[in-house]
């Protein structure tokens, strides 16, 4: 029993102070690609006893992680092996603070669970549009920590652009209250940005005042087989000049993504999966009657269709047609699992250059790996692709991995650069992309983001090893 | 002629280093307040020259002073006094240097034209909504350096909101290349938003990626008289859920300001001013019809006046009526300087404390001053007031400034404080409210942002003494 564990005590109270039993929880990340060991894991009740944690871990010179939900991609919130870093978990700090109408926001503490938020919105009439798988147990810092992108990105922006105010406790632990509701305020440096994706690097999000929308009267979803990756981007085009801010999702999926859904769950029928390379997937909400999205959407699939990049198209009847739909989509990455191991990307590259990326990317694989499948899906509207690669059919998935891994994301990454894109457009970089984004970020920027932890975290004591290596 | 500037005309050429004849232009601020005296104005015509200027410039400890169209309104942009500042003028960057229609982006250089880059962009069918009144004068470098807002802010957001990716050179003269056009990108920190806003004082942004629009196909705007600012509130809530995004415009102004246009120009008919405490001005975009935009349009406020927060309304039949109404809402600026001098501010507040606030200050100031008059008008939509002090009728107003300035000043700041507001809604600190700043601000904030100004630009060369002094 160390000092710095009874002084953790003496903060947050001896039941909150995990250092004994079964950590598995806090110490394993999502993916199960990785289980580290915690000196303790630490759960704070408010802002003030955060303040005194990192303070406490500061002067001990003990690195922290802070972790909401623990649903990240990239082992961005768990503990190294050494058994030497506290997890600083935010759950117990889960309350709706207040909810502005008139002003259209809502001040919320880090470790409300994403669904709750959206519940307490809606509650009181309103839309937060945050939205994404893991939505019932990750948590809003969490989301903030990582700038979450999700599904509705095309109109509403990732994490980031939902946010208007952050209250933070520094690398020091002192505490930083951002809490403005304004949409505009120049009064200096965006710090709320620079902590906004910082992963837990740069200080601790202990609450933050989030945009909220009016609720749509009707939100309809439409499925469109498309011959080609073009032929989406141009239905797209359409799609924005036709419903404008009403679009608020486009997911475009490949044939043999949406071929291991109808294989794995042969329960669900996926419409036009077998004669078409690609099918979108696309949502319209509007604020004024089903009536008038309904026609809009009719009028946007009759023009596709006369101009060819949609052959075939459906719109959801009802709810219940709509969440089928919907859950076609979802289910690719567990159909995925069921087909076997396979090679994850989350890459985004400028909308109008994806046809030629995937054309190219198609063929440097095909060619490394004669018979190689792609499981290529993703958020088409912000240009977000999940660029998965299976191996060639009834090879060893393991082995696969084992010999193809490294190359094949060398060789998507090498592409995604020449095509002016991203490594990691939603996800992030935890530890898992640390050497990786080493290789392939902008000299200059790397620099400067070392610049900026060693001046706002010169022990390193915040989550040391992610994002950057000071 | 010292050694610097031979530097610097071997690197721009001798015709692009102005160091003789009336340099008024680049050494006065535009609401002429100061008159500073630089050591050059250098006017480099790429990247590459502007990070060799930076190097020569922080070799020698010269500071150096970014300029665009030297538009803003507080003083960030021109020289001091000493004679030893080069003036860095970005105006001869200013090529398109693409339009992408299918990624809904384009790249300009920092020196191009507000009015050039909405112009480029309509001209290839899309809308660039960034819009203000010096939009003919300033450059888009100046607008993304200190975050500009504007009319359209309830929409589309600040300069801030409209930027995907930016090229910088760092006051160490290295050139970043962050000219990406994703939507999304977690590869570490937010540098794009750490340059945005900091007007000048970290590095130069030389060049843009900014998000486009479709051209909507009709936009109205529409006048109504409202009894009280809580009515002109419940409004805008209305009109948020009419509306949704088509709200493109809501402006609040008082009687006493609308009083003052119509005096000073007869010729322009100011509509309900005389009966109606405020009025408002909205816009509706809308991208389906003119028809469809108008029966939104007077659904709204049909709803308004049922629910008694509209007395009067009416919709402009054309386009020349819809810009007199708009012209009305410019004119408040020249028809207060008609009036005498006056003590302006740039605030902003939630928007569900602006009533509250108004009655609270409004108070305060006619306690102190015994009939002075407010011209309380902005962009309600976003929360920003341009509540500006105007002398009791029949007073000097010189004296008056003189006098109550700095009083007013404080007494409407600390005001702002008590509900949560910023005294820089939208113009930024500059040099004319550096020291405001550090009296108002969450002092957590001002030791961060102190760290990364140092870090950033430790030898404090890039646009010394303006926004916080190291």
């Amino acid at each position: 029993m160390t000092p710095l564990l009874d002084e953790l005590r003496a903060i947050v109270g001896a039941s909150h102070v995990l250092a004994d039993g079964d950590l598995t929880a806090w110490e394993q990340d999502w993916r199960k690609r990785m289980r580290g060991r915690a000196l303790a894991v630490v759960r704070p009740a408010s802002t003030g006893e955060v303040a005194r944690v990192v303070k406490a871990c500061a002067a001990a010179g003990t690195p922290i992680v802070p972790q909401g939900g623990n649903t990240g991609m990239v082992v961005g919130s768990t503990p190294d092996a050494s058994g030497t870093q506290v997890v600083l978990s935010l759950t117990r700090m889960n309350a709706v603070r207040a909810i502005d109408g008139d002003n259209l926001t809502m001040t919320v503490e880090a470790g409300c669970v994403l669904q709750s938020v959206q519940e307490a919105a809606r509650g009181k009439g309103f839309l937060f549009p945050l939205s994404l798988a893991a939505e019932g147990s990750c948590t809003i810092g969490g989301n903030l920590a990582t700038n979450a992108g999700g599904t509705q990105v095309v109109r509403y922006g990732n994490a980031r652009e939902l946010c208007l105010g952050l209250e933070v406790v520094t690398a020091q632990g002192e505490v930083w209250n951002g809490l403005t509701g304004l949409r505009k305020d120049n009064t200096g440096y965006d710090l709320r940005d620079l902590f906004i994706g910082s992963e837990g690097t740069l200080g601790v999000i202990t609450a933050a005042t989030l945009k909220l929308y009016p609720l749509p009267s009707a939100t309809l979803t439409a499925w469109a087989a498309v011959p080609s990756v073009e032929d989406a981007v141009r239905l797209l085009g359409l799609a924005h000049r036709e419903l404008g801010a009403g679009l608020t999702g486009f997911e475009m999926m490949g044939q043999f993504a949406l071929g291991l859904v109808a294989k794995h769950f042969p329960q669900m029928r996926v419409p036009f999966h077998e004669q078409s390379a690609y099918c979108v997937l696309l949502e319209n909400a509007d604020l004024e009657s089903e009536l008038h999205a309904r026609a809009q959407f009719e009028r946007l699939l009759e023009r596709a269709l006369e101009e060819g990049c949609v052959t075939d198209a459906v719109v959801a009847e009802n709810l219940a047609q709509a969440q089928q739909l919907w859950h076609i989509r979802e289910s690719i990455p567990l159909a995925q699992a069921e087909e076997g191991l396979n090679i994850k990307h989350d890459i985004s590259v400028p909308v109008s250059r994806i046809p030629a990326f995937c054309r190219a990317t198609d063929a440097l694989l095909q060619q490394a790996i004669p018979g190689v499948r792609l499981v290529n899906f993703g958020h088409l509207g912000d240009g977000n692709l999940h660029y998965n690669v299976q191996a060639p059919a009834g090879g060893d998935a393991a082995a696969f991995l084992r010999d193809w891994e490294e190359k094949v994301h060398d060789l998507v990454f090498d592409s995604v650069r020449r095509f002016g894109g991203s490594i990691s457009a939603e996800h992030g970089i935890g530890s898992v992309k640390v050497d990786t984004l080493a290789r392939h970020k902008d000299p200059t920027a790397l620099a400067l983001m070392r610049t900026i932890k060693r001046a706002l975290d010169p022990k390193n004591v915040m989550n040391p090893g992610r994002v950057i290596k000071p």
